[in-house]
């Protein structure tokens, strides 16, 4: 290992050196090698009131080597290990795609498969996150590649400055990872984020300079934002101390979005602490907006069965649970019997959503939180 | 009109006049209002063996404004054509998402919707495209926001000038329009282009600095490429004399991939004359690639009965059917029994894709044509 490392991979490295240490030395005490992962299943999520993001309980699952029902998890856990231990020391980074053809192989002397496929491999990845409390990104790994920013903030990635407010009409393709090893924030003249649903909605505002004229970052996750976006809403948020509004679709999907940015995935609880905001706010499309806004009969989509099945569910989320203004939002859009998405907007003019809707809705402070 | 039109946008718009000086001349003379709209059916497109490209026929569809079962259509037309002129005139763009919010409303004194859904506004979108023989990106209306870039290369893109060789991890995203209304070449260094599939091998790749070591531009289309992403790549390629390296997939997908950069597409043959590269080339991975790069067994991914189906389609396009390399690379694939995705290589090692398969490649001129 000639490499020098950074803090954080030396930190990760250093996790990863006890967990080999620890199986190491059970083996040669004679005992029965294992580890205990923290269980990502519903029961072990709960939402803490303090810290106000999902976060993970204290139980833990066993897995032993030899155990006939672990053992193959018990080896695919270290082989995970194993190749993010390669991927820090020759300081490169795989997608999750990557990452499983690199350890997939038949087991010596067998013709049993280290992984059946990828979705065998991408829960001992998650495992070994929650194993060592790193984030993906931090064992090098990546998943998906989605969603842009464009805005009065210069950033340097990989070495690159790259002025956000001087990149046209394409913008600044999110990377996977946004950890401050690759990216730090050198500028930012920026007072908010405004984040909306979907690229076509942010090159509507992007196109009207919405982020020149208001100053601010425009961001957008092309639908459910990948970790990236999402980690970079967190960093611009906690780091820059820049409020960040959302601006997503009035329809349970919209909901669940900001639900995730919020409080975090209740899948991935774990990396809410780092991923999570809180102080989030919901600006609209509201079940309100309808009338408010005067749209026509044509826009409306009829809500599904699981429109109103999901609905309902997200209203019982603790987090939603308890805020009035949040029940009333959600009645109101099952009392309305329609959804509506951003581009409904556009059924008054094309740049009423940039022009007056938002506008309005932040100087008035007309948010849900 | 205020607004001084750039000459496409003249030119657009002069078609726009004439399209309704003509339903308005015939409604003057008493006549029949219609319109002449080539078709776009299979049956109308052939492959130009003179030009390299799929291009549309000469059969057309007339449009009656009285004919009970085409008024409806007849009136979508004229509102697609009407939303198209007041994009330009504003100066603005909108998704066919947005576009279809506009013009969406209940015909005058009826219960009537000018459209019940987007199905039926898509195709009437383009209907107008061909009808006035411009590209959707002239009539100020783009789809779908994918795709990246990076590379030796300085574009002004609406007025910024951005340097492609210093955007980081993240990249450049790609615009929905590309046109040189809005984008400018200023300078480039690079001597090809290499396109990949998907984001997370652009990703590694650009982690590489493949771009940087070979000289060139880096482009990946989020798997099938969006209109703007095979826009660009066409004007890389004739504006800027950059020859066009294709790496996908060694499936059929990958392979339709290639033909629609490379002839253009069955359902938009219109475009193929400004989006097509039938100099395009299909570096991999190809059918030979498991044995040549000795790969192994656990990589395979059995091909299906879809896959075999496809296989045989394509090897049965025009531009492939008497290409003898293409039907030996088509049936070594359905020999071969598997597929192979570009991540397949990492098995190798985390950069043997970048360091030696390509370049390999290149300098071998080892390619399908």
């Amino acid at each position: 290992m000639a490499t020098k490392l950074n803090t954080r991979d030396a930190k990760t490295r250093k996790r990863l050196v006890e967990l080999a240490d620890a199986v190491a030395a059970a083996a040669e005490r004679g005992r029965d090698p294992h580890v205990d992962i923290p269980a990502r299943t519903l029961s072990n999520v709960r939402y803490n009131k303090t810290k106000r993001f999902i976060e993970m309980g204290r139980n833990t699952n066993r897995r032993q080597l030899f155990n006939l029902s672990q053992a193959k998890t018990f080896m695919q856990t270290m082989l995970v290990a194993q190749g993010v231990s390669e991927l820090i020391a020759e300081q490169k980074t795989l997608s999750i795609r990557g990452l499983f053809y690199r350890l997939k192989h038949d087991v010596k002397g067998t013709k049993e498969p280290t992984f059946e496929d990828q979705a065998e491999c991408d829960p001992v990845i998650e495992d070994v996150e929650v194993l060592l409390n790193s984030l993906r990104e931090e064992l090098h790994v990546f998943a998906d590649l989605r969603g842009g920013m464009v805005g009065n903030l210069v950033l340097v990635d990989s070495g690159d400055e790259i002025d956000c407010s001087r990149l046209g009409s394409g913008g600044y393709a999110m990377p996977s990872i946004v950890e401050p090893e690759v990216i730090q924030f050198r500028k930012c003249d920026a007072e908010f984020v405004l984040h909306v649903e979907k690229g076509t909605v942010w090159q509507r505002f992007n196109e009207d300079k919405f982020w020149r004229k208001n100053n601010c970052i425009l961001t957008h996750g092309g639908g459910q934002p990948p970790r990236g976006v999402r980690r970079m809403l967190y960093r611009l948020h906690n780091e820059l101390k820049l409020p960040v509004y959302c601006l997503l679709d009035n329809d349970p999907w919209g909901y669940y979005i900001y639900s995730v940015i919020k409080q975090g995935s209740i899948n991935l609880a774990f990396e809410s602490q780092r991923m999570a905001i809180p102080d989030a706010r919901f600006l609209g499309i509201r079940s309100i907006d309808f009338e408010r806004c005067g749209l026509s009969d044509s826009v409306k989509i009829a809500l599904s069965d699981t429109d109103r099945k999901r609905a309902k569910q997200i209203a019982g989320y603790p987090w939603f649970a308890h805020k009035a203004a949040w029940q009333k939002e959600i009645k109101r859009l099952l009392d309305n019997g329609f959804k509506l998405e951003v581009e409904a907007l556009i059924s008054r003019d094309i740049s009423y959503v940039t022009e007056q809707y938002t506008p309005e809705r932040l100087k008035a402070k007309d948010w849900l939180d």
